[in-house]
């Protein structure tokens, strides 16, 4: 069962389809595979990268649970957001069942208000049931909804079973610093800080008290290695190894379908899924993006490896 | 099955739950046989006053069932509104196979530009089959997705699957104007008009060209009986009517749960249905607040006696 | 200057304009008259529905300077709303120095938690100057800037010079309610509380604790009978006054230019301003919406003989 | 006069404030004198990272004139955004009295349909007049408003007066090809397209067609380079300097007060400004930040020995 204690890299999966828009599971095991010999600590499906709404309530637990079978012991956090409470209990609770560590929550995109935010958290964490350990998604580019450091707080303590922040806000270091400072001063209870925005900000989010990263990246062992090397005190290693992805990182950081075409089309280049292909409606690669994803990758070779051994 | 010759009134129906938040199928029935008597031609069911979001996909199934098979010849609507093409295609094929007369389908409200919002119904129709009949739902204060006459008029030369509007626009009784317009030009195949906002406009609406109202107001046989007045040519007689009922149609057309509540309670004081109750996370209306919707009761009942029989 | 003993009704004040677009201050006089025989206790100028953004800086500053001018004793409030502080200071001040009595300022649709709004209002006050009595304008709907109760108390607290609560949310009958909870249990002090939303719940918000309406409707004189019968504890003759006026009311509650049209077209017809022209870029009614206003106006004139006396 | 020819680097000019809030105008003229020995072929001032919303028409006007007057030759845009057109034009037609080259025009975040912004813009022109050359600002990510290339090409070819596009789309490199392509089928007039979002994707928004950056990154020096670079043919060279800059552009671009608190300290610590200072409400680097800055600034000057050279 997740806990506060989370650490390391849980990168984000997206979902392999074929051609026809089925989802490969061979791709799935292939790509669990990986993120096992990487070094991640664990890993999260079902997310706003992971073409969840495309799957209906069927596949989404049947693809959960393929992940949360390969994986063995590492734990896997099931993305459960929904619009409503119902949808959300019957996947949290399959999810469960199959072994999943915790599920992520995003909020509705409709809460304005302190209140309304923290509200819903309490109620869907009842609606699930609160034995089950949930992360916080703080995503407010993309959802809308803007929560302060206190409301994050307000949510942590009223519920025992938020144990993680997915951290997205942007500008978000002084946040991490904020949560880090109420932890610190008691009024707050340990949380696990995992971060996202596809790693752009990782190379510093993990000096201001982060535990690692939650997210996509097309090299998730990068990302491994940043937070291990800086846990070792190697500062400007980790940032020079930061520094040579970064120009390609950027790159896939861009949002919708665009970021995720980029995303795997790196992956299937490494080798990491059989096809980039996205379930429809979904995206592709112009000619021209792929021959400046291709530059970039030659250009990130030169700093590491990884990037220079593709299929 | 719907198609664009739909007129009268579909009442949106609420969900009725017990005291313990479990779908009271006793009062499901008998709405639906009130709707009936009352001259519905149709009726909505899983709309956003229908508590959609509550009920897992299960529920939503055997709700809708439960309705379509009462409702007998009369067509009933089902809401597919999803976040996903994939969890709204199983439901719209489910609803079609037990005999759902076609479907309603809300915008994300993500949705911006012109394009975005033809190309999200042009995928949709595709994602749930051509061959279901859909409703397009515009609704902008509540989705945040404005659609102008011009964008209407693409999505329904688009699709062929395209029969009706739900209207509740507003201001919006010029955009009726231009579409039949649209019609007469011969630039738009017919569609029919049904309008929302809890009837706030109705009186108006009809004369401007709408075919009738789909909206949950508690008195839909006074909805019933204005669209039958104005097609017997009795405007005066239409507005009386609809005057005498404004004060309260206005109380009850507040948006989210207050509005339902109101609406709920009306229904319950008339014996429509057992209970006013919510499901989770629900409101209640205070006790200043019933007893303001009883002192609208009892003055709605000088015009209207059906205000006066109350349980 | 303003304080939170004020109420009655302040009407919101359009800006007449002739039809080459010059400000018609012929009609800011005749219309100033107007609203002192009808009763009114303050009025509201270069508000929302005053085109306000369509004046530049010196034309606003003059016309609010002739509607002091013209009003003598009674307080005439400007609505200083502006995209930064530096603007609003700048008008504010030399309102004031003309003989404003208070102003008032709409939160930017950009704020979100609660901390930004509550912020922003700290820091508007402290730009204008703390001896300024301001106006908090709470109208969601148009500005999408949801304010809690506890948010308006923590402003009102805040703030000394924080005098009247501008109520237009919507459901907003139990937050009147609640905010005159508050001062009953010492936690807020006392506040003016006028409603807006074109008085569509006027007759219950002055039952729940308000002390008036602050709005544009093109009947003021029937606003303030309102608000008079409800203090004589004459109920039942409020609402049948109010519910004689609310098919028209409901007809002038179209949000935007629409609106607005509907309103100038009235008071044109009433002889209370020359023109209904607004300013470019407007709206005009179409002869289909002037023929409805006219049944409306007839319809009304039923209950109320001032409805029937136009020129 | 601005027209659709113009390329390079415009910086976006912060408004340099000293401790007290007043304007620093010893540093507008040492900033001004900066951009021009970079290499800089134009300049935009009183732009969203200006601070404009801070300062009153007058100052506005006094401050677009110093840069004016200091930049000689070189071409000045001025941002005119506003709520209304009134001040818009008041402050366009002042600011081409003093010799401004241009406006720059931001849409208001209420527009949302594809007509509305078409609208907007035309309006806008004849607002100002339509000799007055313009800047579309195409920002969704600070604005909400949503423009497909088809929007923007309508605007392009209603209005002789549009010459330029500050494109801050993001993902944006197959809006600027797609732009491109529709000059060359000939669908719309050629404009000048100068890229924003702080050149975070500058590197191959001019291999795609960009004419050059228009943004307020620190070192407008390396972003001239970058165009000349590019226009020379030496793209790794471009790319190697680029990503050289990547860790500290990408540490600029954070959106707020707190990207022009970088901002304004690394111009600070080059000396091109006296202080850091936002006028109020504004933010201020924490240490934490700070020492980031630093260490960021240390790694740059191991590419660029421009970063190593601090006050």
């Amino acid at each position: 069962m997740l806990d506060h204690t989370a650490k390391g890299v849980y990168p984000i999966a997206p979902t392999p389809f074929d051609a026809e828009g089925r989802i490969d599971y061979a791709s799935v095991d292939k790509m669990t595979d990986f993120y096992l010999e990487c070094g991640s600590t664990g890993m999260t499906v079902l997310g706003v990268m992971g073409e969840a709404p495309k799957l209906d309530g069927a596949e989404a637990l049947e693809l959960a649970t393929r992940f949360i079978t390969r994986a063995k012991s590492v734990p896997v956090i099931v993305g459960v957001s929904a619009p409503g409470f119902a949808a959300m209990r019957t996947l949290a609770r399959a999810a469960m069942d199959k072994g999943a560590a915790g599920v992520m929550i995003a909020p509705p995109n409709t809460l304005r208000t302190d209140d309304q935010i923290v509200t819903y958290y309490r109620q869907a964490s009842e609606a699930i049931g609160e034995e089950i350990p949930f992360v916080i998604q703080d995503f407010p580019q993309t959802f809308s909804v803007v929560m302060t450091p206190n409301v994050i707080r307000r949510i942590v303590q009223d519920n025992a079973a938020c144990v993680m922040l997915k951290h997205e806000d942007w500008p978000g270091l002084e946040k991490i610093s904020t949560l880090r400072g109420f932890q610190a001063d008691g009024s707050m209870k340990p949380i696990s800080i995992l971060c996202g925005n596809g790693g752009l900000f990782l190379d510093f989010e993990v000096e201001r008290g982060a535990d690692g990263a939650m997210t996509g990246y097309a090299f998730p062992d990068m990302l491994c290695d940043i937070v291990r090397l800086q846990a070792e005190g190697k500062r400007d290693e980790a940032h020079d190894l930061f520094d040579g992805h970064l120009p390609l990182l950027r790159y896939e950081q861009q949002q919708g379908p665009t970021g995720l075409a980029v995303r795997k089309y790196v992956m299937a280049r490494r080798g990491i899924i059989a096809s980039d292909a996205q379930r429809k409606p979904g995206a592709a690669l112009s000619a021209k993006a792929k021959s400046e994803v291709e530059y970039l990758l030659s250009r990130v070779a030169r700093h590491d490896p990884r990037a220079g051994k593709l299929g």
